[in-house]
């Protein structure tokens, strides 16, 4: 009998795309049977991307249902945000799973999206279906699921540092700041200003202050876990630097806790879950620690001065925040090991 | 008559002491008659330092100080902490004018200063004397003085960014949360794993966090402005670039404040000095807008939702946060235009 | 009597524009009367350089040749290839000085030009009459003259390694292999995949090998030098970082020369001309040690082993290798010292 | 029967060690039994490598000859010139199998070793029979040998790039110019002032100009392969990037060749070798696409104007240059598919 999963990934030319690809290759039950661009098919994938020379020798399929119906059981949908809302019910109608990397299906609520995607939402009974693939956190209601809608990067790394301290009631929701950092392959592979190489090495910047589209993300899941509604103030900066997220969490503490009762707290929370690795006491991850792999590490520094604590989160924002997840989700989905295909050994230095 | 003021440079080594020569070249009332290096006495400066190469042929001269006191009228000391405590009384009992770099005249409680740079305190006395030389803050106390300690890097950032909403009342100083970022430079010139290229490039880490010797310092000018005892949230990271900080700072407002508000707030309090930049409203500056440079230069996002404001500060470490704004002093201190020697644009791209 | 010369500088938003802008800032005898833009004209030149914020706060103006012969005196063409040949004529018909940054006028013979750029080449009789701008060997030319075509950054770098040696006949013209490096900058403003941050990050590559437009602009020069034709190769890199060329020269020695008495041909061919560097023997240069400035900075390794010597040459290249020579070519066209508003300390570290 | 070879890393604390971990890990025939390091023995590896954490808990061995045999049966010494040459006659002496990543015993004649690498050669007869390791072309001789030699980064991607062409009698072999570029990663973990953040940030600098130690070893080589002495001139610059080398090759082709022959004569010699892969004609490959990899690309430019061909060959100096390929021996020591443990695709971006 053939175990072999056969997986189909449209967005196979962006950043998320060929990270999934990287990874799919080593998975030893997922087969890549089908490599999806819109705007290059045809091409050779390689020919855009030669550091997959003699590895992937495809050429590029179209976005065409019953062609991926036929080749495809999974499909990795790496689209634009308000793409996705319109080929993923196509997809799921196929009788194919799905899981889908953009916003379109983070947001249970359709009004809150249109406010902060400026998109049309999508179908709101699939809003209702997808399940938020936060994987160390939601794992049970993806499992045996064929829908997941994967975490954006930001929200990956705050909530993952977050879930545990607000779930236990040690940190006071209403006083949550996050001061978030990003690589600039985060932008993507559309060039832009804001990508250009001169314009943003040897440049620190802050972007879409008190406005990015992750914030009600991040609310939502932390309204639900806090079981009150919360309100964050969420602010995101590019880093001269390809990979990495690092989120810098202030919140105040609800009674004393040391650094060393956060360390056993979140240990015990991610107890068994082999992507998420708590520092000792006083030790703050640094994003390579993570580089290329899917891990989300996490330290803390409490201030007895001013009564609150700092987390620190990282993750590399296309593994973790991205395919990596999504692979994760597939695992769980199909009720194999999690850590499937995403065995890599961060790359030092 | 002969108006130029002769200068002497102790620490002429570091980047901080380059950079004072940078700018005292072009500066037209003062000559640079004695660079000096405890390390490297009798050696050409251009030979560690060929950018320097045929525009200062000078030898270094050993810290000596009659013969600092015969060459020079004003002394610019880039030593590291503990060692300006000792050399800048000999300095200022030889008659000479002192501006110091260094974090030991800072702090005018000796016990906060051992507290947080594990260093013994310089003399009292002289702790009192000693000008705290935020230019557009305390530059009144500046003029006529003999003696200023120039602030640090992440105070003058983050002081000019608060100052103004916190003398005016909008924010709660018992709110403040400052998150700040800087360019490896702020390491200095001595080699170590934490500013090692292949550790650092392509990584984002926080370091002292809760920890960081400035925050007495931050605390201790923010206190004297609100008229209470402030203790602010203080975390340093370190980005993958050479020059820059940003300072991204929290705050709950008092009342209700737009940020045109703010705008004209910031514009009023800094009128007619021309080296802080306070940006419209909704736009926040980038380290790379003041790369070599002398500014400062701030924006706002205030968040409905949360009452909060973000101010963004960002300087050049090297420029603002050390030698311009030491130079900035030498010339309120001598009742000269404070731009002089300074009118660099910044470098960019 | 005013002595001050108005410019004008058409194609202020490149790069190319702006540090034009930097430099004539600071240039006693220079004022900029119009900044210009066929792309953004009737903005706020600030708006999308705001690190020139409260330094320029002109307006840009569209390209009319009638104002610009109204408002200036001199205009500098930072323009791309194919549109100064056709504006410069009409600039020069309007009675004004022109400056050409663009490769247009640089080669004399058209067809040769057309092979290499593909487009069609500037009047034949403007290509007669442009003065090749390098300024420390054809500064006699320049000098009085009304139109010069500045030197393209490769070439700048390259000749001004090899002149001395091939002028001297030290070196076989033959033999000459040229091996350059350039930070991205050198690629422009313009987005493209080439120069997006995560596709050059961390990354080196190779581009247009032996096709690089400027290959025949390093011929034409040297066979005029050598008086023979002097055929070369010349390979270009991308290096990750955002200014500085550095060309590596190898070539085979006409007998025996040493290190040392290649320094002295070179310090007795540059003799009095303060922006090219000669290093002593055994040291070579780096790119950080002429950025933002406008020298250009030489060193040699002499292999006896092989006959050959290697030499290096580094500019900074938007500053010598475009706007910085061209405002020294102005300086000089004018008759002024050839360093004014040029004498900045390159930015270290 | 267990099939699992034990291996020892000694120098676990460099970069090359920490990378020969980073894929042993996933070596399905190898497992690690000892981290050693002379300087940190007794330490938690990863305490000084916080990426390794939960992945290796492993406390680090000191150098104790009878406890590595003990424990091991095959031992890379990742350790610095000079100590290789006493260690490695121990650990043979011992009966160990031993992958030396040095430079001690790549050069046959200890005359030369002394002349460029300033030490005392290793025992003649070591050297005698130690293996040079560069897989591709060495691989018969390394097959059931118990000691190799792992060649230097620089000549394992110069060497690649120009054997088939010279064994071919393509090109002429005095007239071989190398232009080579490295990442930083290639000086070490050593601090120093060369690899100190803001000195080689935006930088690019030549070093060892025709001195570099590993000049000897390509002339070895090539003259072995050529069948008569060959000297090169060969230049090294760094690149302000952490990964990868760039060797840039100049020759005179003898006769007349073009690119697609070039491509062909490569594919034949390198034929069912997966590490090597050779693009098509007119396209270069750049260091990212073999980031992280095994992987060593190449691509060619012919110049019909000059009689010469560029041969642009990339690697990971970590990988292919290090650790790679001392595993890629092991595996053809032992008899196993070369690639066992090495299939990770480059990390792009």
């Amino acid at each position: 009998m053939n175990t072999t999963l056969r997986a189909a990934i449209v967005g196979s030319t962006g950043y998320g795309g060929v990270e999934l690809i990287r990874f799919l290759i080593g998975h030893p039950k997922v087969q890549i049977t089908s490599v999806i661009s819109s705007s290059s098919s045809g091409e050779r994938l390689s020919d855009g991307f030669p550091h997959l020379s003699e590895i992937i020798t495809d050429t590029l399929d179209a976005v065409d249902i019953p062609l991926i119906a036929d080749k495809a059981d999974v499909v990795f949908t790496a689209t634009p945000h308000g793409v996705s809302a319109k080929l993923v019910p196509q997809l799921l109608e196929a009788g194919l799973k799905v899981i889908d990397l953009s916003g379109d299906f983070r947001l249970k609520d359709g009004a809150v999206y249109e406010k902060w995607y400026k998109h049309a939402p999508a179908d709101e009974a699939l809003l209702a279906q997808a399940v938020y693939g936060l994987s160390e956190v939601f794992g049970d209601q993806v499992e045996g699921n064929d829908f997941v809608s994967n975490p954006g990067c930001y929200p990956t790394a705050t909530l993952l540092g977050l879930i545990p301290a607000v779930s236990a009631g040690w940190i006071d929701p209403k006083s949550i700041i996050i001061d978030a950092k990003s690589g600039v392959s985060g932008a993507g592979r559309g060039t832009s200003l804001t990508a250009h190489y001169a314009e943003i090495n040897e440049n620190f910047k802050a972007y879409k202050v008190n406005k990015h589209q992750h914030t009600p993300e991040i609310e939502q899941v932390l309204s639900l876990v806090a079981g009150e509604p919360v309100t964050v103030t969420f602010t995101t900066h590019l880093v001269p630097m390809t990979r990495g997220i690092m989120s810098t969490m202030y919140a105040t503490l609800n009674g004393t806790h040391t650094e060393a009762e956060l360390v056993e707290l979140y240990r015990q929370y991610y107890e068994g879950r082999r992507f998420v690795r708590v520092r000792e006491a006083g030790v703050w991850p640094a994003t390579k620690e993570v580089y290329g792999s899917n891990y989300c590490d996490i330290g803390f520094s409490v201030d007895e001065r001013t009564g609150r604590v700092t987390i620190i989160s990282v993750i590399d924002n296309i593994v973790k925040g991205a395919a990596g997840q999504a692979i994760q989700n597939l695992n769980i989905m199909m009720g194999w090991d999690e850590t499937l295909g995403l065995s890599l050994t961060p790359v030092y230095p």
